[in-house]
């Protein structure tokens, strides 16, 4: 138990990439425990993204989440919005099929860019991305995709499916139970 | 018209405070323009908010927001509820009333506090903040508090009244004017 709430972000430097995800994972159950607010939940969970990946050195500059835009639900075309983050500023819309969260949000699977110029149709919302993970949080009753976890890195190459896509979709099962939106 | 989104966190070191807090309302206006979703707008203005106090190298450790509780507003104990922000991990809730957050809540007035620890009944979510400043989003016809602006300092004495309370509450009323909670 963390004396003061931001502690959770205090990430030992000297950990695997694997351990950072799973104390990840830990501390946001902790922080959700009895908060299903999935605002509250996702933006404290930004902070944790952000912070494990800085403290693995890795040159992250977004991690966050865009969500199903209730205002497309029972529209042909959906698209996504944008969610609670950290990082610079963001596009607002994203159409489902468009750029790597849009395909992700359409295919209900995890992409894993290693350069993102090489990804049909990308929507750059910072020009200075390399790479990128995007992974869906998916409502399994009704095989729809909520919403996608998205980060961002300077670097080329910088995540795996292995590791980074295996945590991460563990990720958005908890917050599938966790949080009401 | 910025050609990234991610432009808009771009603060020239050199201006003012007065003139970087006038560009971020700008940019402000610009960014939510037919958009008014709060969650999306909040979440971009947390970055703004953040990168332009970083840029006049100021020592913020927090920039967002918290908003009126949707379980609570029938009740007689209202609380806040944490939203977006960039910065560490940080408290969900914050009973209208207590620490700075609640008191601003509960006044509907701007807390400008120079050092947290002389606040009485001061919430601390990080044990370093020094200084703070909480600025009320009032509907103005119900004249009921919606949320607050919050942000933190590491160092004491970090905001005015004159400056930071005079642009963040110009800044509170285009929230008012161009989000829907």
């Amino acid at each position: 138990m963390s004396q003061y709430h931001a502690d959770y972000t205090n990430f030992q430097v000297s950990i695997s990439r694997e351990e950072a995800l799973k104390q990840l994972i830990e501390s946001y159950e902790a922080l959700c425990d009895g908060q299903n607010n999935w605002v509250s939940n996702l933006s404290n969970l930004s902070s944790l993204l952000w912070h494990c990946y800085k403290s693995l050195q890795l040159n992250i500059n977004w991690a966050g989440f865009y969500v199903l835009d209730n205002n497309t639900i029972n529209k042909n075309e959906q698209q996504l919005i944008l969610g609670p983050f950290q990082g610079k500023v963001a596009c607002q819309l994203i159409p489902f099929g468009k750029g790597v969260c849009g395909t992700c949000a359409s295919t209900l699977k995890t992409q894993v860019v290693k350069n993102v110029h090489e990804f049909p149709g990308h929507i750059a919302c910072d020009g200075k991305t390399k790479s990128e993970i995007v992974v869906p949080i998916i409502n399994q009753v009704a095989n729809k995709c909520i919403g996608v976890i998205d980060i961002d890195c300077l670097d080329y190459d910088g995540f795996s499916q292995e590791i980074d896509g295996k945590y991460l979709e563990i990720l958005a099962r908890k917050i599938v139970e966790t949080c009401k939106f």
